[in-house]
C-alpha cells in the first residue's frame, strides 16, 4: 500500500490542505448559499403528506430480501452474531426458520410468537429485517463450496485499522426501519430468538435524515456531504447491480453485503476551507453538484481544465477515484451515519456504517476500494475501523424461512 | 433504606413473583388485545398530515426555555459538562453568549456563526435546546446564594447504583429534535464551542416515537408500557408544576431538572406473566387503563376491592406510590428511551433517560421519589445508574442570552 503520501502532495498544491485552518470564514461562504440546500418539499406552503411513518409496511416475503433496494429508512442496527460452537446445518435450520417467522411478523406490525412486549410491535414504521451469511455460517453448516467465493475476509487495506469489536461475523441481521422503538424492539425480539445458537458479536447503530423530513432528497452525511448522488437508480439499474440472477437457487435473486465502519474525523475536516473540501470529494458541498456543474445529478466532466492548468475535479478527487460508469459494475450504497459520545476534550465519534449491495464483492466492491485505498484525497479525514462481509440469500414464499434454498 | 424485601413478600401473595417465567404464554394473551393498541389516527385510510417534519420550528426566545413543556420531539441528547478550572462568571457569561447565540440560529434553521456544515443546520425539526446549570456552575461563578436550595446532589436512596460516568454536571444541554441528523449536528457545534470553557462530563442518548408515527399517543418505554398518561396536563396544570412564578428575575420562569439514568432489566421483565407486570404498575399494557377502569385517562380507583380482599390496584404499585392529585405537587416527566449494545450473551442494555421538570425538587421530586425508594413493586426491574440536578433558569428575548439574569 502507498498509503496518502502522494494525494496530499498533490492536493497542496491547489491549497486543499493549505487554505484551511478557517472556521468561521468558511462557514459564512457556506451560508450565502443556503438557499440552495432548503428542502422544497416540506415549505409550510407546500405541505407533503408525510402520514402513515408509523404503519408503513414493507414486503417480507417475495423472491428477494427487502432492506437492500429498498428506499433506506432513517434508523438501523446492524447486529452481527457468532455462531455457538455445535450450531450445525440443522441447528441453523431452525434457527432461521424462528427469525424468519419473527421477521414476517414483526415487519408486518404483529407480533411474534414469543413477544414479549406486543404493543411495541404494532408500528411496523417500513421494518426490513435483511438477513446476511458470513463466512463463518457455510463453514458451521458444512457448506463451504456453495459459498459465494467473493464472500470472505477483504483483503487489507493500508489504509485500515480494524478493530475486532466491529469486524467479522456468521450472521448478520440488518434491522431497518422509520421508528426507533421499532427497531429497538425488533432486536430484542431476534436476539431473544438467536440466544440458543448464537452470541452477539456487534451491534452498530446509524440514522438518516427522519421519515418526511425532506422526501425524496439524498441524504447527507455527518461532513455535511450529500451521500448517495451517484447510486445506481431505483428499477433497473439497481437491480442489474445488486442481484445475482442466474446459478443454483441458494444464489439466483441473492446479493452480499460489505459492511465497513469508516471514522470521520471531524476535527481536522472543520479545519479545512470549504473548497478544499469540495476539491477533495469533486462535489459541492450546498447543491452536491460535480465541481464542472450546477446541478446535483449533472454528468462531471473529469477532463474539464481550471485556469490553473489542472483538471477541475482533482485526478484524486472520491469522485474521480470512485467513479463506476457501467450500472454492472456499480455499488448500491446504503450507508447510516454513526454519531457516539464525544471525548471529554469534545472530539466526536462520528463515521458512517457504510453499506454496500452488490453481485458480487470481487469483480464490484473490490476494484472501487482498492482504487480508494490507493489515492483517495478523503482517505486524510476517514478511516475503516471495522469490516465485515455477507451473503444476501434470496427471500423466501409464505410459509418459508430465509436460508431454505442453502440449508434446508 | 429498607430496601425492596417488603414488597416482594407483598407481591407473591399475589402471585407477582411466581406467577411469571412465562413467555409464549404471556405474549400470546398480549397479542388478543392488540387491537386496543393499534393507533387509530395513521390508519392508510385515515392519513394524518404530518409534513413538515423538518422545517417545523418551536421558538427560542421567551420567558421561558422551550423543551420542557415543549411536546416531546422523537430524539434526544442530554449533554453535560464540566467547567475547567478557571471558568469563573466572566467567561461562563463568554460562554453563554456563544452558546445561546448557538441555539437561537440552529432551532430556527440557520447555521450557527461558526457552523463549518451549515448544509446541516437547515432542517431544525423542532429543535430545542435547553440549558440547565448544575451546582457547581454557581460556585464557579461565585453566586451560591442565588443556587434554588434544593439544585443540590439527591439524597442516595436505597435503590441507587449510581455510575459517576452518568452523574453529575455543571452545565447541561439538552437537545431534542424531530431529527438525528439535526440532534446529532446541534451536539457538534455546541461541545466545539463550549470547548474553551468547558469539558464533556457524559452525554445520554435517548429516543421515543418518531414524528408522525403516532401522534397525540402516549409514548411507550421499553417495557412496552405507556409512559407519561398521568403527566400534569399541557396548559395551565403543567405550567403550575413546572415555573417558578415569582422571585428575583434569575428565578421568576425558571424550572429545575432531574435527570436519571434508570436501567430496566429486561431479562427479568420478560420473565413475568402479563398479570403480573400489570400488577406491578397498576395499570393494564395494552391500554394503559387503571386496573379498576377501562381507558388510559379513567381515573384510579385505589380503594376498590378484589375477589381475594386485596385492593385491586396494589399498595404498592408504582401507579400507587408514585401518585400525586394536586397539580401544583405533580412533576413533568419527559422521559427518553435508551437502547445500548447488548451482551454477547444477548442482554439488553435498555432503560429510560428519566428527566423531570418541576417548579421545585424538594417539594416536588422528592417525596415521590422517596416513596418509590422505599417501597415500589417496580424495583424488581429498574435500577437508577446515574443522577444529576438542574437548575433551568428563565428564557431570554432576542438578542438576550440563557444566564444573563443570574450572571449579567
Ligand atoms: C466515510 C467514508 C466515505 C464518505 C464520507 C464518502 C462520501 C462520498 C460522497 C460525498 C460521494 C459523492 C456523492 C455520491 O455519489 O454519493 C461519494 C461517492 C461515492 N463513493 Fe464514497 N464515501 C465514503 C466511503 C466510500 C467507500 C468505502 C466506498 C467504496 C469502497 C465508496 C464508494 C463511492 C462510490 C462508488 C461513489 C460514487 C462515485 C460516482 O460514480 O460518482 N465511498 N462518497
Ligand atoms: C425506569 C423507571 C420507570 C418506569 C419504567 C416508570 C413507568 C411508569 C409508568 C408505566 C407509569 C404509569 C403511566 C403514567 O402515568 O406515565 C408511571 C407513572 C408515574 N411515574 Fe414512573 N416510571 C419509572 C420511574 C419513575 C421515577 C424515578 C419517578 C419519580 C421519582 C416516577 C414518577 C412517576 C409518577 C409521578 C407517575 C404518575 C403517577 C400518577 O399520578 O398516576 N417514575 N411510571
Amino acid at each position: 500500500m502507498t498509503g496518502t503520501g502522494a494525494p496530499a502532495r498533490r492536493v497542496s498544491r491547489r491549497g486543499l490542505l493549505t487554505g484551511g485552518a478557517m472556521a468561521a470564514g468558511g462557514a459564512l461562504a457556506g451560508a450565502g448559499t443556503l438557499a440552495a440546500v432548503r428542502p422544497q418539499g416540506v415549505r409550510p406552503d407546500n405541505p407533503v403528506p408525510v402520514a402513515q411513518v408509523g404503519s408503513a409496511v414493507e414486503p417480507f416475503h417475495g423472491a428477494r430480501q427487502s432492506g437492500v433496494t429498498t428506499d433506506p429508512q432513517a434508523h438501523a442496527a446492524f447486529v452481527a452474531f457468532t455462531l455457538r460452537p455445535g450450531t450445525d446445518r440443522a441447528a441453523l435450520g431452525r434457527m432461521l426458520r424462528l427469525l424468519s417467522d419473527d421477521a414476517a411478523r414483526l415487519t408486518q406490525g404483529r407480533p411474534a410468537l414469543a413477544d414479549t412486549e406486543p404493543e411495541l410491535s404494532v408500528l411496523p414504521a417500513r421494518l426490513t429485517v435483511t438477513f446476511g451469511f458470513g463466512p463463518g455460517l457455510y463453514a458451521a453448516a458444512g457448506l463451504d463450496e456453495r459459498r459465494p467465493a467473493s464472500v470472505a475476509e477483504l483483503p487489507a487495506f493500508g489504509i485500515d485499522r480494524l478493530q475486532p469489536r466491529w469486524s467479522g461475523g456468521d450472521l448478520l441481521l440488518q434491522i431497518c426501519a422509520d421508528d426507533p422503538l421499532t427497531v429497538a424492539h425488533t432486536q430484542r425480539v431476534l436476539v431473544k430468538d438467536s440466544r440458543p445458537f448464537a452470541v452477539v458479536r456487534w451491534v452498530q447503530q446509524g440514522f438518516r435524515r427522519a421519515a418526511g423530513a425532506e422526501p425524496g432528497r439524498t441524504q447527507r452525511n455527518l461532513f455535511g456531504q450529500l451521500d448517495g448522488t451517484a447510486n445506481p437508480k431505483p428499477g433497473a439499474p439497481a437491480d442489474t447491480a445488486v442481484w445475482v440472477t442466474d446459478g443454483p437457487d441458494w444464489l439466483r435473486d441473492s446479493t452480499t453485503l460489505v459492511v465497513r465502519r469508516i471514522s470521520m474525523n471531524l476535527e481536522t475536516w472543520d479545519l479545512l476551507g470549504r473548497s478544499d473540501r469540495e476539491l477533495a470529494v469533486g462535489r459541492r458541498l450546498d447543491t452536491g453538484a460535480p465541481l464542472t456543474g450546477r446541478t446535483e445529478h449533472d454528468e462531471p466532466d473529469f477532463a474539464a481544465l481550471g485556469p490553473d492548468g489542472l483538471t477541475v475535479i482533482p485526478d484524486f478527487s472520491h469522485l474521480t477515484r470512485a467513479r463506476v460508469t457501467d450500472d454492472r459494475q456499480k455499488i448500491l450504497r446504503r450507508p447510516y451515519n454513526y454519531d457516539g459520545v464525544p471525548t471529554p476534550e469534545g472530539n466526536a465519534d462520528s463515521g458512517l456504517v457504510f453499506a454496500s449491495y452488490q453481485a458480487d464483492i470481487a469483480r464490484q466492491f473490490l476494484p472501487v476500494q482498492r482504487r480508494l485505498a490507493e489515492r483517495d484525497l478523503l482517505n486524510e479525514w476517514t478511516t475503516p475501523i471495522g469490516s465485515a462481509v455477507f451473503a444476501v440469500p434470496p427471500g423466501c414464499p409464505e410459509g418459508g424461512w430465509i436460508g431454505r434454498q442453502l440449508l434446508g
